[in-house]
């Protein structure tokens, strides 16, 4: 059994900055971040792979409103289920394309992450999702469907919904069955269909899952070696836009939870990945791994590779020692 | 290890006729399904569900269309995949909550059909989607996306879209990993992701797909014992439509290929389960059966239901023996 890695890949990265997002778009973003990923599985990881679906789940939810007069809108966390079939497929293809006849079986599965009702985002609805309205338009959807609306600085009005944390994701147990039999699993798509636990089973909830969160759940509970967090930056940043300003290499679990206390991290950015590095930490894993998909072979191995140079961000167990030669750093 | 059914279920019974299809409507409806279901999950029976999409992609189509002055449209098949992610968790949030604490595992699959290149289908595309359209709308159309279009009996303009006949379904060796471990999967729903083979993997094709010649392939490529292809009507009808109509019940996979040949079945509705019914025995199965959701069970154990009176159509390898008392059919 190879050592199983769970990496979590930005929604923004298959529909990049002005890009419309159409399928061709989709594809060709896919295809080139299967490509950065690939030599991960021909290294022998078990690969899981968590998506976000931001821009595509913004987008079904536009489609919905403009067709409401001919179709019934459905509900967000239904809208979420779609964009896993959607981009699972999408990067199921994706891989088989660029892995060849060398693709193991790869499989995306419908995942939900169950939420606790009491967590106090329910109270505190924050996450602004779908178009800009005026203040006529969110008043009226506030009163018709008890949308919570919150205006965004002068650009207009949004629909806010909670974003609470995950708990667990449903089919983890399913998903290390699948692992253990060699496939390569697609999961916990837009951090997982959010769903309450009821008297009877579960109930979806119009909330938004942070996708990061939602990969350290799963990876923790398939006791995973790796948690990685694909974003568009080489490596976290520390004392940003200072003097001071170096990038956060490797560190120490605690080294990294001090960073955060101080606020180092924005919460609308790095922070809750760096929250997700270090709990998935915390929990029994071995490294997370914060970079870009062109740096992610070379961070999680703990190389430095020729081609690109430098790896990411890698939080680890233990603080590194550092190589006197001051030329090359030594991993643990 | 337990027998392996496949179930096929129509997207028609998850939007009732004069629904609309509010989620709240799809759920409720899934709920029914389950419940007529579930008896063969407690029986012991290791259950795939395959579900139709018809009613639900022809919404998404009409919201995409509503919406493409915003949003860009995604190809047909790319909507396929978003309606397994849809339906696969409407059911498996509906199993679940039949079951309750009784629940096993269940895990919605987003599958892909290969299909031929050189299907004929794709020279003649067949298969209405989408909206009416005018005339003028649909040589515009035509022209502009490339649609094959035919006028609908009067009732105007349809997009027409080849139906190939599915090869396998790419993800099979999966379900019966995830089928041995005890989990029911919900897989190949609408038929499965339409994709052809290229000299690099697979490519998405717009093309619809029968959902019971899907569910044949997969019940045969998992070695299912049994096959049941859910409908609105209780039996097969015999000589529709004159004096000598009568309901088939039991009966041999040679006499069903007999009245197939005769064209007992019309090809809008009855002939492709019947046609797959006995593909699956030629492939090696057991037992296939036709019939509704409340009989399900008792049709396809072979009993006559206490509460449900004589069960549906079941097409086995050998010619039934009847019971002279005349009163009950005896069961191979």
């Amino acid at each position: 059994m190879g050592r199983i890695v769970v990496l979590a890949l930005g929604g923004n990265a298959l529909t990049h900055q002005g890009q419309a997002g159409t399928h061709d778009q989709l594809a060709a973003n896919a295809e080139g971040m299967a490509r950065s990923i690939s030599s991960l599985m021909l290294a022998g990881w078990e690969v899981v792979l968590v998506h976000g679906n931001g821009p595509q789940v913004g987008n079904l939810a536009l489609q919905q409103e403009e067709g409401s007069d001919v179709v019934p809108e459905q509900p967000l966390f239904s809208l979420g289920a779609m964009t896993q079939g959607q981009l699972g497929s999408l990067f199921a293809l994706a891989l088989r394309k660029v892995l060849g006849s060398r693709a193991p079986e790869i499989v995306p599965l419908v995942t939900h992450s169950e939420v606790d009702p009491g967590d106090p985002a329910f109270g505190n609805p924050t996450k602004p999702i779908g178009p800009f309205l005026s203040a006529e338009e969110a008043q009226a959807f506030a009163a018709e469907r008890g949308w919570a609306v919150k205006e965004d600085a002068g650009r207009g009005w949004r629909r806010v919904v909670p974003s609470p944390e995950p708990v667990r994701i449903l089919e983890a147990a399913s998903i290390r069955t699948l692992l253990d039999a060699g496939v390569v699993v697609i999961a916990a798509g837009g951090g997982g269909i959010p769903v309450v636990p009821t008297s009877a089973g579960h109930r979806g909830v119009d909330a938004v899952i942070d996708k990061d969160y939602a990969a350290e759940r799963l990876a923790t509970s398939l006791g995973a070696e790796a948690l990685v967090l694909v974003t568009s930056v080489e490596a976290v940043l520390l004392d940003y836009g200072t003097p001071q300003q170096r990038a956060m290499l490797e560190i120490s679990v605690d080294d990294a939870e001090s960073h955060l206390a101080e606020g180092q991290f924005p919460e609308g950015s790095m922070g809750p990945k760096v929250r997700a590095g270090i709990r998935f930490l915390r929990n029994g894993g071995d490294v997370s791994v914060i970079t870009t998909p062109a740096l992610v072979y070379a961070s999680l191995e703990g190389t430095v590779s020729e081609l690109e140079g430098r790896p990411g961000t890698r939080i680890v167990r233990v603080r590194p020692v550092t190589d006197p030669s001051g030329e090359r750093r030594s991993f643990v």
